[in-house]
This record gives C-alpha cells, structure tokens and sequence, in this order.
C-alpha cells in the first residue's frame, strides 16, 4: 500500500474556471512529497535540511491532468519511490478526489549537502528506508 | 525572436536553501503563458473567459531544472508555441537569469467553452496569431 | 470551545529566514476561516458561493505576529466570531504551535450576492448558527 | 513622491468570484515593500539578509480593502514609511487599479541579525536612507 496524504482544497485554490488553478498542483504534489518523507525516514524537507545536513532539490517533474481538482472532496495524494538512482529518487504521485485520477507525474529530486547545492550520493539511511516501497511504475 | 516575460523573484519566492521553491516555478512558467497570450491576441487567461467566451485549460506540463533560480537577477520566460493540435497547444518555456538556462519545459493546454470544461476546436483567431510564432521543439 | 483548524505548515511555507513566510500567514488565517464556515454552516467559501448563492468577501484583515511559525508543529488556528453586523461579521483568529501563540489577528467580511459585489444583510442561517458561538473580544 | 512598485495580477491570483484572491493581497504588499528596499537601499530582504547581515521580520500589518484588485489592469502599489521607531519601521501601502484605491493598510517590521531572529537598532545606514521619506499617516 503506498503512501497518501490528504489535502484540503479550498477556495482560495481556486481560479474564475471554479477549479484548483493549474499552479496548484505541482505545489500540492510537492507537499504530498514532503510528508511522505517525514513519514518514511522521520524528517520533511525542513528537518532533513536542520538536523540531518542534507536536502532534496529536484531537477524534473512532469504532470498529466486528467480531472479537474475542486474543494469538494479532500485530495488524496498518493506518493511513491519507482526509482532509485546513486544520487537520485524518482516518485510517482497520483491525486484523487472521491476515487476519480485527477492528476499523475513525477517528480526527481537528487540529494545534496546544506548550504552546498552540490550532488551527493544518496544517504543510506534514506536508501534502506525507500528500498521496501519501491514500486514498478508500469 | 520568441516571446520573453521578465518576473521578479523576491524573498518570499525563496526557501530555507535560500533559492526559490520549486513549486513557485511552474507558476512563473504559468504566469510567462498568461502574459504570452495578452500580447499574442490580446487576450490574457481572465480576459479570455470574461470577454471572450473560451478557455485554456492544461493538460500536461513538465519541467527539466537547470540551476537555481534567485533574487538576485530578474527571471526571463522564453515562450514559444511548438505544436499546434486541433484542439490543443503545445508551448515551450525557457526560464533563464543572467544568461543562464535555469529551466525549460513544456505545457500543453486545450480549449474550452466557459463554463462548461469541454474541449473545444482551437478559435480561429487563436490559429491565426499562433501559426506565425511556432518554433521547432529541437 | 473555539473552533480550531489544523494548518501543515512545511518547507515551502518558509523563507531563508527558516520560518514561514509572513505572506503565508494571512493565509493561513482566511484557509482556517473558510474551513470554520464549512463546520458551522456546512459550507466552506467554494459551498456557498455555488450552492447557497452568496459570498463572504472582507473588508479588513490584521495580524500582529508573536512568535514565528515553522514547519516543527502543526498550526492550530482557532477561529471565533466576536462581532455580528447586520452585513458583516468579525472574526478573531489566534494561531499557536506546539501552545504558543503565534499570531492573533481580526478578520471583517460581509456578505454578497454571487456574482454582484453588493454588501447584503447576514443570511438568516448563517446568522442562527453565529450567534452562538460568538465570544468576546477581550 | 512615494515610491511604487506595479504588480501583474493574473488569472493564478483571482478565486472564482473574479477577483484577487484576498489571501493573495497582503503578499502584494510585502512584495511593494521588498522592492522598496531594493530602490531605497540598493538591498530587498534577501540581499539584506545574504550581503548585509540583517533582516527585517514583521510584528504587525492591516489592510482595509476598498475595492476589488482584478487582472483588468496593473496593481500600482505604493509605499512610504510613516514611523521610524528605534528598531522598527512602520510603513503606509496603498495599491491602486486604474486611479482607484484598492486596499490601504500598514506593515510594522523590526531589525533582527540574521539567524538569531532578535531585534536589533535600526541600522544607521537604514535610518539614514529613511529619514528624508517619512510621511505623515493623516
């Protein structure tokens, strides 16, 4: 069973069409990916980069909409590793409301060192932690 | 000479690693579309649906990050249709600071009647100011 | 007992500086406004506007910000009603992580029919399910 | 003449009633404000806080909202500082769409050394470039 995370959407997401705007949506994905990460190895972005010394900037994502994302059901954002690379982590996420696929991507974050923004190898505390939820992305 | 849109890039675009977020930079990319469309036909997204009766909802967008984006330098948006479909279009975005390419990618919106969230064939007048600005996508 | 909402404050939420970004705490604030409405009348801003056929755009809003909010804990807004009008009501919002407070602030809106911008006297359910709950501004 | 700084306001900023988003009006102030620092002493919050060695976190703002912000034409937001105090300034914004007050309120932020989030005296190169634009609040 993957990760999910579920988001409010609320007014203030949305655009004069009456639906979450288009900008939304990454950001909304992204925040998915920070709290899979505080749920898998104990820390989010902002204490991976406080307490640990390391951070995951990303260097591609990519979106399909295929349904429009309202206030009126919670959207549940599931989150999953498909990738491992030596310095790199590919996630899949999928956004759902009331059962029905609103959007799928990817997101590739590397690793690197605070303060740095230089590419290191993935830390191995974060490689045994993803291993087991690796998912096919077929 | 592709169409640029110049967005400043202030702190509150900014996070911990001191660079700006990346779920602020779909958004800018959003906004360098927005404003293509108000110079290409004079018509921006708000503007599109109040006045003229059509949207531009997305279906896909991806995004490859070069290098940090920052305050220090304003963020240029390169953008330039690469694809024209019946029903859709395929844009281009490049963001770069000072020269250098901090990311490119691709959107892909279709047509809609307001209102309704139907995809619709692309308005004529769309067609026409487009046909001239199309680029190669190599 | 006041109404409170829980707010996940994360990474993109914050500046250099380490804490959230004072843009985003006004919207905190109106995020946790819009889901008391959804508690108390059982329609957020989203609801109303599409089902009930009235909105609620303010007229006033201030912060005074005590101690910085960051991604450590949760954000618990409470949210209370402390003055009805015949057009408008005031709301005082606290927020507090971790029982401290953060920011405490009002927050005016009236009430308009949709899609006219014209200030209308408080609906009759929305002032029935009010009523109760206002507490005082001391 | 106080300074101003223009804001586009796109279809990303405005919620389904067709208007900016209220969330989104007190970080188009803040932005105003970053910018005046930029024109006033040649540094906005992140090169204070990257160059400098100081920051400027915010105890305090209001806004009173006069009429609605829209797409339909620029934000021109103006801002002066109103009160100097020993660690903190108090500034006066005021935005406008076509000649017409949108919303006028105050931002109060104090002086803090980076990474300690204490308050700090203004500093006498801040004060300096200060002094000559205080205006009167009446």
């Amino acid at each position: 069973m993957a990760f999910t995370h579920a988001i409010r959407v609320g007014w203030g997401d949305c655009d004069p069409a009456k639906i979450a705007y288009t900008g939304r949506l990454p950001a909304f994905a992204l925040e998915a990916i920070d709290a899979f990460w505080e749920h898998t190895i104990g820390a989010g972005w902002y204490a991976m980069e406080m307490d640990r010394g390391y951070g995951g900037p990303f260097v591609h994502l990519d979106l399909d909409f295929r349904a429009p994302v309202t206030p009126r059901h919670p959207l549940i954002c599931e989150v999953a590793p498909v990738r491992l690379g030596d310095t790199s982590v590919r996630f899949r996420v999928r956004g759902r409301q009331d059962g029905t696929l609103c959007f799928e991507g990817h997101f590739v974050s590397v690793f690197s060192k605070v303060g740095v923004l230089e590419t290191i190898p993935m830390p191995a505390e974060v490689r045994a932690a993803l291993e087991p939820l690796v998912e096919s992305d077929a």
